[in-house]
């Protein structure tokens, strides 16, 4: 039963898995889910006992790599007691992901907003866990003194998730081929251009 | 003559003016082009003697409003000598765009990237313009030693524009039903934090 069970996730993690790289290659819309059973080499009517359909695929997709994420973020931003140094963090690695995984990303930051009409109807909830991460750390500064109090986390966490996602889609876009700059020195210039505008008055 | 040539205009003005509707309303993708003749009072023939395709539509739509708020914008940034002033300005402005044509900046923002295969081969020349406008205040204000040299404005300016593109999808996410925020408030509140991060050390 165990074994039944790890084959079934083994499955459906590898179907996932696929659906990154068709969906890279082919976009969401040009996809087909018998090109992703292929890929992950099971037969097209396999992928209907896991998934609805292909957008649910995506979904999937979106919410479980997502919430991978999170938990690599939130172990590495424990480790650390300075909001400053966690901002910082946060901002580096992101941008390593995105140098490390560019097929994941483009489907994270390109082939998602493909389906803004899906955004809009679903309102992703791996999103708004991915935001808090990034306004609890404000908040935290806020409350330690170190950051300006006059700043609404609501706006500023979208504001700097915008920034670092325009950024990571010009990397994305520029493709496999081209020659990315080093994650952490553009997550360095980045982070000190943010806390300029972060800390509070002395 | 003239007046023929002006009734073109005024037709192919039309057509791009209905697309603005049409696809804000059904999405790019799900957008036909008969609709759009409706939208416009044309036979769907007529659109063909204009476009080549939907597709073409988006490009030109893009193409011509973009360059319509470049051109805005650059009448009001030339009133205008202070750098810092010029930076508050553009992201109010920006702001003010979204909130006061929601149906524009929804093709603008969310199903101009539905078609972000059509953006990583077209490659925009307007987009390319409004960055431009961004990096131009950048390397004044640099110029002028109010600014920091030490800001590369070619990551800066995708920066700037990712976090206000962020708020901007946002807002038209929120759809025409939802109470906006004041665009000038959030963009001086912006534009402040941004000045921080830009000022030359004193």
């Amino acid at each position: 039963m165990a074994s039944r069970r790890g084959s079934r996730e083994d499955k459906r993690r590898r179907i996932v898995d696929a659906a990154v790289h068709v969906f890279a290659e082919k976009g969401f819309f040009g996809a087909r889910v018998s090109e992703i059973a292929e890929a992950a080499g099971v037969a097209d009517g396999t992928i209907y006992l896991y998934f609805k359909s292909k957008d649910d695929i995506l979904i999937s997709l979106f919410e479980e790599k997502m919430a991978e994420i999170i938990k690599q973020l939130q172990e590495i931003l424990a480790t650390l007691d300075d909001p400053e140094a966690k901002m910082r963090r946060y901002i580096v690695e992101h941008l390593k992901l995105v140098a490390g995984q560019p097929h994941l990303m483009q489907v994270l930051t390109v082939e998602l907003r493909q389906s803004a009409r899906f955004i809009k109807e679903y309102s992703p909830k791996a999103f708004a866990k991915y935001l808090a991460v990034i306004g609890n750390i404000l908040e935290e500064g806020q409350k330690k003194g170190i950051f300006r109090r006059d700043l609404d986390p609501s706006v500023f966490r979208r504001a700097l998730f915008g920034a670092i996602d325009e950024i990571s889609l010009e990397w994305v876009l520029r493709g496999p081929g081209g020659t990315l700059p080093d994650p952490v020195v553009v997550g360095e210039t980045i982070g000190d251009f943010i806390l300029r505008g972060l800390r509070a008055e002395p």
